[in-house]
């Protein structure tokens, strides 16, 4: 399954870390790419871009300007519009429905995400109908809806070299290939 | 399973939102209470208890000085030490043996965790080898042992009243009760 993240209205100062970890969520729980709107950021795409160099894997993130405009190219193109909000279906009556899905673009909201983005979705989806975090409801829905696999797959080496760990019982265990 | 969530080495401005965060998937996702070290902050405390206060249940924050030792009379007392680590072993691995818990403390590190910690730990358990998110790996851990049920139940009201909400295909539904 090919997954696209897709971050709304990123804002500096105020999002840098959350949208730190959106992306680093979509990486290492199995999705191919970040978009992102809002403001433009350079030092967080340098981020990302850093730990896809040190931990291997293909992975990438790209800036857009129209949000909107984007997801309904990526629609016509066939992608599933999975919009994570808290006043969606609940992920576990749709899970098996989106795992049927060859593409999907799983949007995660800012502030405020635009009426367009609930009825353009294919599915609006609320990991629990509690206020909690989009990197917690990111999470948990790729890792519903990929069965969990994701989270044993090993990240191909790139020209950098590649950190990787060994699950250890106490301590820490690091190598580098 | 009564669950607490303990947070280590909170920090001002850095960790603002992301302990937020930390503390809004634990109550979200099942836990009793959230202890944190570090920088007291009340904001954080205040944060916390509005959303309890506007959505119901019974859900505590506290702050702590002596995290380890603090730690270490939770040992004594029964509950099991699950500590959050990239270096620790795959969740898939213990997810049964922590689910025997009668109660647990999921420690949710910081910048950097005293080896103390490591070593304490009943369970060092890492979300997946890659780097990404406390709050993800937090999320993923209490839906993982609470069989993902803590998505479904309700949240009691309380005093100053409950919102709730309703799912929806497209929009939102709130209720005030």
């Amino acid at each position: 399954m090919e997954i696209i993240v897709f971050r709304l209205g990123h804002r500096l100062p105020r999002d840098e870390r959350i949208t730190t970890h959106v992306c680093l969520v979509a990486r290492a729980f199995g999705a191919n790419s970040v978009i992102y709107s809002g403001q433009k950021d350079h030092s967080l795409e340098k981020s990302v871009q850093g730990v896809v160099g040190s931990w291997g894997g293909k992975f990438s993130i790209a800036h857009e300007n129209s949000p909107i405009e984007r997801l309904e190219k990526l629609k016509k193109a066939g992608y599933s519009i999975i919009h994570l909000t808290v006043y969606g279906m609940p992920l576990p009556e749709k899970e098996n429905a989106i795992r049927n899905a060859e593409k999907a673009v799983v949007v995660v909201g800012g502030e405020k995400v635009p009426t367009e983005v609930y009825h353009m979705a294919d599915f609006n989806i609320a990991v629990g109908s509690q206020p909690h975090s989009e990197v917690a409801a990111l999470a948990v829905t790729l890792d519903r809806i990929m069965g969990g696999q994701e989270l044993e797959r090993s990240f191909e080496s790139n020209f950098r070299g590649n950190i990787s760990l060994e699950p250890a019982e106490k301590g820490k265990k690091i190598k580098k290939k």
